[in-house]
């Protein structure tokens, strides 16, 4: 079916949001809306010019035979400062402090759209870095590693605490928590990682970085490479990190006696192009 | 600054999708814009119709000083059907069969691709269904239940099976597994539910339904209310189920001596309207 200029522009805006980093050809467009490569360069032109300018991403042209166009969702430098700003504050609350140099993050890390720009926010970092695949531990980073995984258009493997029968025959390291120094385990299945895949490790809170560590431990074993590491809040205290070159959104400093405590931007711009 | 229609549409769209299950007034897309409402209410009509024939959801207008628009993300009939179909078709190759008649499906669990489409699935389902809150049990629901509630835009809630510092003071219970009759624990945060919320109970795999039922009687302890149950992979084997009136989208059968398997479509479209 012919569709009009303004049907197509509504259509591709849909489809390449939900098609991020993926090459969309011109004859896919062209055959989808039975019109004119022509007419869908234009389109695609107009498309481009209103993802940069209202920071919803770039879109990047690919020339040649399998040429086309590639979504790539970046949030803008002014975006990314102002829901910095929105969630330090949701977290500055004082009834969030918790036992032990620990905070309460479990309602914001429910909500799938604070999760959403978070995901967005690490995806823009790393969106030309040839990430292959999305790593985190269970529980709490989850939600963060499959929101920057779709927009990273790469899968999530989850490592595990301890072994799981739906898991499969699998690969097991012990590792020393940096912060309670107790040794504990982690699980991942045998086939979830080819060797040579480019890892994104991605966490939900750091103190010492024990368990950053530990995964970074856990990829050598299946011959793959750490292509970066990102948290949403790392805490100040405990220093110098067991990690190095991790990007944190949030940096949460406590007082001595752990009654109260600051939240501050984390390294973020420092690996933030534009 | 005035935009073109062109821009208006492809903007319009992005903020739609990116905003689903909320109202968003003319005035915002009017101010927005620098456009005359009259002109929205043209752009609005556009993308409305072009929203639902390419089965990318519905476009509810809302009348009155408060109205406006809502998207309602809605998956078409064919485009279910279809995907079900590839997804029982990745299920069923033969070296995913575990001991104790379990599937290997942490790959595709993994596939944000996948996972955004399930998601979009059982939102379709439960989009009038007024959901406060979709929950789910650590660890591989999560992400399942994430793809949903972004659609729904309603928060997760994850329930653990132990206490954990991280979640401050926790409500407890405990339940007996279906399948493997063991009395195992479930914990949720004190902060994480309000009196009378309506949740929507999300896993990834069904057995006997042990699981299900005691997030619904751990539900009972925060006065909250089961809305609906939705599950990727219920067995066929262990019948009656422990609980009823929840929707599967695939149905796993296994031979007697655990040796093969067939995957067939679960009851998904006796939910299913239109």
């Amino acid at each position: 079916m012919k569709l009009k200029r303004s049907s197509r522009l509504i259509d591709m805006t849909g489809y390449l949001l939900q098609h991020p980093h993926q090459i969309v050809s011109l004859s896919y467009f062209s055959d989808r809306y039975a019109s004119a490569k022509s007419s869908i360069s234009e389109d695609l032109g107009i498309v481009k010019d209103n993802f940069e300018s209202q920071g919803i991403g770039r879109l990047e042209t690919i020339a040649g035979a399998s040429g086309g166009v590639k979504y790539i969702p970046f949030m803008k430098r002014d975006d990314a400062e102002a829901f910095l700003r929105l969630l330090s504050e949701q977290l500055s609350q004082s009834d969030r402090l918790l036992p032990g140099g620990y905070l309460y993050m479990t309602d914001i890390l429910g909500q799938p759209s604070y999760i959403n720009e978070i995901g967005r926010m690490i995806a823009s970092v790393y969106s030309n870095h040839s990430i292959d695949v999305v790593m985190t531990m269970e529980t709490k980073g989850i939600p963060l590693a499959f929101a920057a995984a779709s927009q990273l258009n790469v899968p999530v493997i989850i490592v595990r605490r301890s072994i799981k029968v739906t898991e499969g025959s699998t690969v097991s390291i012990n590792y020393v928590s940096g912060s309670s120094k107790r040794i504990q385990t982690m699980v991942l299945p045998r086939r979830s990682l080819t060797p040579g895949s480019r890892v994104l490790i991605i966490d939900d809170f750091m103190k010492a970085g024990g368990t950053m560590k530990g995964m970074a431990n856990l990829l050598k074993e299946f011959d793959a490479e750490v292509a970066g590491m990102a948290v949403l809040v790392e805490t100040k205290s405990e220093e110098p990190k067991l990690v190095d070159n991790y990007l944190s959104l949030l940096k949460l400093s406590m007082t001595e006696q752990e009654e109260q405590f600051i939240i501050e931007q984390g390294n973020y711009f420092q690996y933030y192009e534009c």
